[in-house]
């Protein structure tokens, strides 16, 4: 039996996991049509309050040709922990990392699996950074200053044999936009005003 | 008027800016005697719900010689918007990046700040990633996956000429644990269970 039996006959094409498939396939082949409906631009603004403490909005982007608002109002606190001399009334930014990977590589496990016909029972995951402070404390020149080393385990479970589990979350790596920004950087341009 | 006299008269070393700045320097002292001191481990774990949508939580974290759980129950949701088929429960993924990128710049400014005996008034930032969805989607095998290029531009101010405060915000970008692992990229390690 092929893989593209096995895919058919599961129905990849009706809602699964909550993804609706249709939807999802409809919209890949209109973005490959008309490639500009692709460029998104996502944003955010932040506000320091104090000592290390700021806040973040997410309110709107823009992508699919035109100009999007959330429907919630995410507000993001950040901040850093006692033993950094903050009041941990967030997590310390570099958290948000992990949070961010682990959610990317997540979501594209629910649609990939919906697209191969998989129903998944449960997707969990553990993100850990190793970071040593000397870097950004300026007490050595050869620490970097962000992480060493992420690792990410995720355990998984659905109606198929492991090794299709596995391809799964293999092809969301393969895919994932944070897994790429984390791995193989992003230019960044920093710009100031003052008043 | 040298900097470091310049320093001096504006009192560097009381708290400022909501920083304690001598427990700072402290804390700074302590990492330079006990290096392994400085090494931290932050974590994060995650919880798929159904299509794009899953659940963070940012709980415990070591470093400074022991374990931690922050304070707060802290939890991040992540979704897709509509046009990405999702139900736009929380931000994308790739959105946290830009928080935790304005955070942690802006946390240094502070803490920078109090230490050049800078009070500050304000800091706001915006930032902007750009990204062509063509590389996720698989449309394209030129497009990268993640995003094109971030901007993020500060306005700052504060008891301080214009080029000091660019200064400040300069020396926090250069020791900016975000900013360097978005710009310059870390190994991720992804490992797979099923069950």
């Amino acid at each position: 039996m092929s893989a593209t039996t096995a895919t058919t006959t599961r129905a990849p094409k009706e809602p699964r996991n909550g993804v609706n498939t249709p939807v999802l396939l409809a919209t890949i082949n209109a973005v490959k049509e008309t490639p500009a409906l692709g460029k998104f631009q996502f944003r955010a603004t932040n506000r320091w309050v104090d000592g290390t403490y700021s806040e973040s909005r997410v309110e709107s982007f823009s992508g699919a040709g035109g100009e999007h608002v959330h429907q919630s109002d995410f507000r993001y606190a950040a901040d850093h922990p006692a033993v950094l001399v903050g009041q941990d009334r967030g997590p310390t930014p570099i958290e948000f990392l992990l949070h961010g990977l682990a959610a990317c590589i997540t979501a594209g496990i629910g649609n990939i699996a919906a697209v191969r016909g998989v129903t998944l029972t449960s997707v969990e995951s553990r993100v850990e950074g190793d970071i040593d402070l000397a870097g950004i404390l300026g007490l050595s020149s050869t620490v970097r200053n962000g992480y060493e080393r992420i690792r990410i385990s995720f355990t998984i479970a659905g109606d198929a044999p492991p090794e299709k589990l596995r391809e799964i979350v293999e092809q969301s790596r393969a895919r994932s936009a944070v897994f790429d920004v984390l791995t193989n950087g992003v230019p960044v341009d920093v710009t100031v005003n003052t008043r």
